[in-house]
């Protein structure tokens, strides 16, 4: 059983607010991208990929967001109709702002690189006042994603929307989801990143992302560091990830555990968080234990990296509960 | 006794961050600007009149800032000198900023108004690496003022600057000093106002002040409710100020305080609040009770409004301990 | 013969200026872009069009331009030297920039439209100390397109372009390509084209591009207005274009010329213009006269007009000869 | 006799396009600014200077320009209309915008220097939509200042006021008026002075001035070169300022004058171009010849430099007139 308690009598379970962006992956893999010829277009950006992976999962799931009046911006919007994400909360921009692209480049598995276009997207136009008490106050859950925190007014709508999570016994999840190039310096990011996740109950990130939320407090960079510092705060559970050596997680009663990954044959790293966050949330809403939680964010993680897009690999419960048995069919059997 | 520890062994008294700015005050007075044809300069900005009324107090007084390298930067860094007030912090800036200005008009006492120059100005170009932990840690009290909350990069510096303070043990003062013209919007500035305020011991502002800081949040905007509101984070005691009406202050214990203000012949308002957190900064150092505080304000405030300026203005302990003596004397008289 | 007098004993035959782009153009046609779901990528961009028409002509063709460091950049690049463009003018920008993206839609031959990312390119950033007389003196026609004045420092490295044709007796061509979106204001743009355009001997433009350049000044919009206005500047030649209804075109020794669009099996109707240029540029080159390099325009855009790209589609001489002779052909046998 | 003929039958004599804004002329001379206390207000602006030494000449003087809404614009206006200057086309700026200042220092009469506050000042918001065709073809004369070509939206009005200032045959007079500051680079100083001063027919600047304007191009920087390059422009006048050494004018029939400066006890060296400017201009006005309209000219500067302000010390006929005289008187009882 987790250490976290979500308010029951809620009609959603799972509110992410941020960036609603398009993929675009390119067909012809394992070669530089300016050898690459035709590109295929999906839903993207980390919280989104997050709600989907949470509406596979049958979360009931609604986005805060703001997307451009334009052609990508609609297919966004329709997409996520049609996975039964509520996008009531999802804003029109009418300033002429862009949709954010991510051009994807797959020299090899381990070699993925990532081109953005992130000069006046809509998503970072999301305004505070266009953040709803009324419906904040409706979910179990709320995920916030650090790029939302990179500039204003989105910084603001985060900042908003955490005071509305908290007033209302909102669990927040925070997803670090660290990317430099929106962001003017390390300061910077690091003053932000702590404000908010002084707020937040749920910390998910690599540690690598810990390390610069921290930079101006902490010296030893150790992980019983950071889960001693934010547990001195709100936080309830901290989860660090570790790539290919998996992940640790701490919860505020003093316990850890270790998670590894599940092998698979990997076609890129892209969306192995995503797919982790979700499907870890949903093991925690289900009132499931930490250590089942990471298992399940494991299987779900090595299934999305297997596959060409993030959001559109995003696994159901019957995907992941065949994965794990498999793979552990399989190990026994390799035993 | 007032219910603040300040820690012991430090060096400085008090170090004041945010603007230096140059006030130009008309010659001629009780006419609109347009009428006047001269002005007499002076060092301003809300904490630097804080800082320079310390000084002359006697507190021992830094500064944490940044001033244009130009005439009117080297006249405030030479007034820092020759009022004893350490300026080892107060940066150069080097990109060509300018230095605030404040045009003050006098039409009557009761209606002075302010031109403001704050584009490109030196000070809301405090970065926060050009915080030192290293100073803030040698202060028993350390105060920040709103406005430094405007802008990126001086609004990281602010939160730097806190962090830094609360590690150390520094009782942190926010004057709530807000001017409605460096702000983009209501949300924005509710919504850093109030991670600020978070974090500091002793709030000083009027009550439109506090109503702009909390409109997100309290419905009622009654006195009652902003003090229980801030003592359930790190607030020790909070004064709200009503004009005409003196001021109220709320203590983290449970009382409450009224003051009245003292009698004067008004030239103008510009400078009474600064001269009165001095004051009540000055008397809270002292220990005393924060009932004698609020006196000691009050007749500070009652002194620097009848005369020409803000900073040159500020009094010693002679003047304020002859005016209230004279204050009362009269009241007596009177009675 | 044309009125045109090229300096001969020159390496370049043309150089063109401005953007370099990529466009991005469903694969499935037809339809609106939120229902598409792959792109197929080609160099574009108005000047880049037209250089890579230029050099399938066997023109000897450079370029002045910028390129972000990107993987897209890098394409361009490629692809420019695959051509035999010269691309020793084509500087990399350092400062972060991205490539200008255009997303095309074609939902029926008559209704195309374009989705652009136009914020923070890296061809928007040529700056004028980028522009080499020496590169510029040694061709024997410049093509500046209008879209490089939208935004500085581009507008300046135009201006400089031109002071450097016009001193070295180089024909300048002035592609209108008014491209509202990066335009601030009417009457901003019809400066800037102005300015340009009285320095310029040859412009290509619609009826609603002149429009657009002569709304301060002229009044009936007229065709022998227009070429009455510019025939008092620098203008040679002015050729106005009336979509379906063909083009007219008026020299500066008093003669007008009409051309009629040539039939064929329209797939969408980007590069028409492009297409046009290269070849009537290319025409006037080897001195043939205004009608026949108004004929061999009109073919160059038909063949284009009827293919999935614009740049890629750019036909040879030998594929323009045989439209032309095919063309009259089939007409002949229709009387 | 000049070479210039004016338009007759208009109602103005000289409109000035540009600036308008506050001079702070320290009262304390003969020191550093941060030694000084108090500071005199008045009008100031190189255009504005001279519209108002046009106007003490008695010239009809209209003004185009735009001024901040808050009491310097206010006073501004004030004095304008104190001074018969028509003021219907001086716009009020309703954006929030400051009036542009200028601290003077007056270290010595040759150690001059000064502070200026030049970030979203009114003056260069003026939009080419706000330039009448009307009132620009109401006057003989046109001045425009270099200053107000520095930035958007105030640069295209300059093109648009030359645009219709050619259009209905108004002398357009350029005082170069370069002001580092307000520049972001050489290369782009350069291309917009050039483009304006095709469109003048006399030029008044020093040999630095032309020299910025004429980088791109001119190799030896001499005065025969600069007036040679410009006559086969539009220009009919040419007058390069030498500082001490006088000034030397150049005439389109091939024709060049030299002129001294008179000596006087200077007080400072600020407002003596523009003296210079508003005097020689007025005696073209006259019909006078050049040589004479230069000898006005450096009569109406000794004057202005020998007192503290600009504007205010602008001579009338009879103050020149008088000078003159007494000069002349002096130089021969020397001999």
């Amino acid at each position: 059983m987790s250490s976290l308690t979500f308010p029951s009598d809620r009609p959603y379970d799972l509110i992410c607010l941020g960036r609603l962006c398009i993929d675009l992956n390119a067909n012809e893999i394992n070669r530089p991208m300016e050898k690459t010829q035709s590109f295929t277009k999906y839903v993207g950006g980390s919280p989104a990929n997050i709600a989907i992976g949470a509406a596979r999962l049958q979360l009931k799931t609604g986005f805060i967001g703001k997307i451009a009046d334009d052609p990508h911006g609609r297919f966004i919007r329709q997409y996520l109709t049609q996975h039964q994400i509520d996008h009531s909360q999802v804003r029109i921009d009418q300033t002429g702002a862009v949709t954010g692209l991510s051009f994807t480049e797959i020299k090899s598995p381990e070699d993925c690189s990532i081109v953005m276009y992130r000069d006046h997207v809509a998503d970072l136009l999301l305004h505070s006042d266009e953040i709803s008490e009324d419906y904040i106050k409706q979910t179990k859950a709320l995920l916030i994603s650090g790029t939302a925190l990179a500039q204003s007014p989105s910084r603001e709508a985060v900042f908003t929307a955490l005071h509305y999570a908290r007033k209302h016994q909102v669990v927040v999840f925070f997803d670090l989801d660290y990317r430099p190039y929106t962001w003017r310096s390390d300061a910077e990011t690091a003053i932000y990143y702590q404000l908010a996740a002084e707020k937040c109950d749920v910390m998910i990130g690599t540690r690598e992302e810990f390390d610069m939320m921290e930079h101006l407090e902490l010296t030893d960079g150790s992980n019983e560091e950071t889960a001693k510092y934010w547990f001195a705060h709100q936080a309830q559970i901290i989860v660090i990830k570790h790539g290919q050596a998996g992940s640790v997680s701490y919860t505020r009663d003093g316990k850890h555990f270790s998670s590894t990954i599940f092998p698979t044959k990997v076609l890129k790293t892209f969306g192995a968080g995503d797919a982790y966050a979700s499907a870890f949330i949903y093991s925690l809403l289900q009132g499931w234990d930490v250590e089942t939680a990471m298992e399940y964010g494991s299987a779900s993680a090595a299934i999305v990296i297997s596959k060409h897009s993030c959001s559109d690999a995003m696994p159901t419960t019957f995907e992941i509960d065949h994965f794990i048995k498999m793979a552990k069919h399989e190990k026994e059997h390799q035993l």
